[in-house]
């Protein structure tokens, strides 16, 4: 039994093709408009924005799986509009793009759904995402996985797609994954799509149980601005092509483990390419009382200003740490903190024993924060609760392209 | 029965007065040591950080406050070094400072507060504070108010100081206060010093309880960054050298009134020269089922980079502001939702009605959001809660000063 993570897309697993296409939504010369299709009928399962601003692709999506999560057919995209704070005629126009694309596709709307990223509070150009979804749907192919991740992009800089082998006892599954990023980036699903595709044969409440657990460790671990977008949507999609079952305990926990380390690396591919990052930062917090309070400590350090603006200043500012981890609303004893920094092949540096610092020397921690990826480790000293967020540093970049993104 | 407020010092008041020095910590050449000093007893009352990691100057002066609120003499300041992180020989330095102050002003240790603000994890150079402090003793004088409120500023580019006169039933008292502010400012006290002194006779708890009230309608108002500091702390003192009381309710209720207005000037004061700032926002939060839910929302929307990058590009992005409350963990309709902008003498501008745009010239929205100040209104449609926050917009000033603050 293994694991192999590869170059691929959602179209590597048996039985999934994809279109894209130029539709000239807010992008005049790029793919904006993508369809990802099986041949076969599959489960499905998906998580979304908790935000209360929920955008109408999310609003149907949801309508569609709770009506409906075994027959899905086809995922129709677009980058550009977000469709989201655009009422009643956003949600017909919704309802209207599942129609066409089923129309096009050969299947029933209630097989179709659909994800939407970009401008908030402009209603969707029916005219044009008509004929982006046509072309798109003329260009099917199982080589197209490359232009539906390059479809789905904004302000990222690079498309997001990768694959995985896994060896099941009933024999060889594949996993397919794309995913956006880029602003609006924080827990709670961000401003991000993703689509993860697979030929294994999985029950839809498995199906669910993965992604919920993949989803918690990789996509809800991430933060770029704090930010919690309208409009993300993750999906799971299982057309059974290979032949395989997941059906039992062994099957599950590899299949859960591939779609976790799938998830976990399409995050971690949207927090390097985040709005003007520099740098990826993963923040560890160790020895608290339980796991949520070093959530709470994680989070608060991953998205503080003064954290994140040192990070892109290189400056190994610890003060800056400590401060945020306290204003986190956890209650700990500043005394018993311990810091380390460190980096893949450097040794970990300790900054802070017991709430002051130590005699390192400046040179060698700031050598670390320029590195293009760090680890920062806190202790509290109190417990055995742990968690961890992977973050970004806050660019002149990051306020360039968020000064002036709508206009 | 009168208020009036104008340019004027901590040491308006009749009875205070203060002296500056140019201590050569961190800042060679600009005053970072002050002391305040009453030439009577006073009564004190004092706010500071809810930080679990808060600074040696506020465990001493809680300890101090504990002990003694009735007969506080003289503030020490320093600014430069916060004395935070600093373990056990910073609360032994931060004792060794109220001892200096003490002897060289001729009262007990126990009648001298401390606050410090600058860099944290760096033990106080104490023969530089000595000399600081005794330089600053040397030149007491009730012409130095605007030396003290220079004398604290970090990154600050101009000094914060204000003084209201109040016309009580028994007679005429002032108020006097200064602050400073910059970075690492939020609700729940924020790198943030203010110190506030009246001549009125206010008996503890009296001068506690409108110290919290005006700090609650003010400084727990403002956002800059979002990082609370390790050093937050607003003092309050009160001689009695005018010889009114502040008694009965009548009298009560006028100088509670006086000092929250003096905090909530100095308040925006601080987010005026908040760090890069270069607007300032006032966010309205309205029709909420609770005043808790209109607070939890406006905090998100001041302190969310995508808001707040928006407002620096001059980009009208509502959807932004939308989409920030609908993260903030409180449950509303969208489609009840309408926003405003405005600002003084230009007239209010829908831009959102029942969750969706109105049919605003994108110019007129540009216009309001070009301003150095203006406001913005949300209305959830649901209830009588409201608040308000005091903001600024995220700019590449605020990236510079913060990307190598330290080094």
């Amino acid at each position: 039994m293994s694991k192999e993570i590869s170059e691929g897309h959602v179209t590597t697993p048996a039985g999934f093709s994809a279109g894209a296409a130029a539709a000239h939504i807010k992008y005049p010369d790029r793919l904006n408009v993508a369809v990802v299709v099986s041949e076969r009928d599959c489960t499905a399962a998906a998580l979304f924005t908790q935000n209360q601003v929920a955008a109408a692709p999310v609003l149907v999506d949801k309508e569609t799986l709770r009506a409906n999560n075994r027959r899905i057919r086809v995922i129709a995209a677009n980058a550009g509009n977000a469709n989201a704070c655009t009422g009643q005629p956003g949600l017909d126009n919704a309802r209207a793009t599942q129609q066409i694309a089923a129309q096009r596709l050969g299947c029933q709307p209630e097989q179709v759904l659909l994800l939407s990223t970009g401008v908030i509070g402009v209603q969707l150009p029916m005219d044009k995402l008509r004929a982006g979804i046509e072309t798109a749907a003329a260009h099917l192919s199982p080589k197209n996985g490359l232009a539906a991740a390059q479809a789905i992009m904004t302000t990222d800089t690079y498309p997001k797609h990768l694959a995985a082998r896994v060896e099941l006892p009933g024999g060889l599954i594949t996993i397919g994954g794309m995913a956006k990023g880029s602003g609006m980036i924080h827990p709670d699903m961000a401003t991000m799509l993703a689509v993860l595709t697979t030929d294994a044969a999985v029950a839809p409440d498995v199906l669910d149980g993965a992604l919920r657990a993949a989803v918690n460790a990789s996509f809800n671990r991430i933060s770029v601005d704090g930010d919690t977008s309208t409009n993300d949507t993750v999906l799971l999609l299982a057309n059974g092509a290979s032949g395989v079952e997941v059906a039992d305990d062994e099957a599950m926990g590899l299949f859960g483990e591939a779609v976790t380390a799938v998830c976990a690396k399409l995050a971690q591919m949207i927090v390097k390419d985040g709005e003007g990052a520099a740098k990826f930062v993963e923040i560890q917090v160790t020895g608290a009382a339980g796991d949520a309070d070093a959530h709470a400590i994680a989070v608060t350090i991953a998205t503080s200003p003064l954290v994140k603006t040192a990070f892109a200043g290189s400056d190994a500012n610890w003060g800056r740490i400590l401060a945020a981890a306290g204003r986190a609303g956890v209650p700990f004893d500043p005394n018993q903190t311990a810091l380390w920094i460190g980096a893949e092949s450097v040794d970990e540096l300790q900054l802070v024993r017991q709430g002051t610092p130590t005699s390192y020397q400046e040179a060698d921690a700031a050598r670390i924060f320029a590195l293009p990826a760090f680890k920062i480790r806190l202790d509290l000293g109190a417990g055995d609760g742990r968690d961890l967020m992977w973050t970004t540093d806050l660019t002149h970049e990051y306020v360039s392209i968020n000064a002036d993104y709508r206009t």
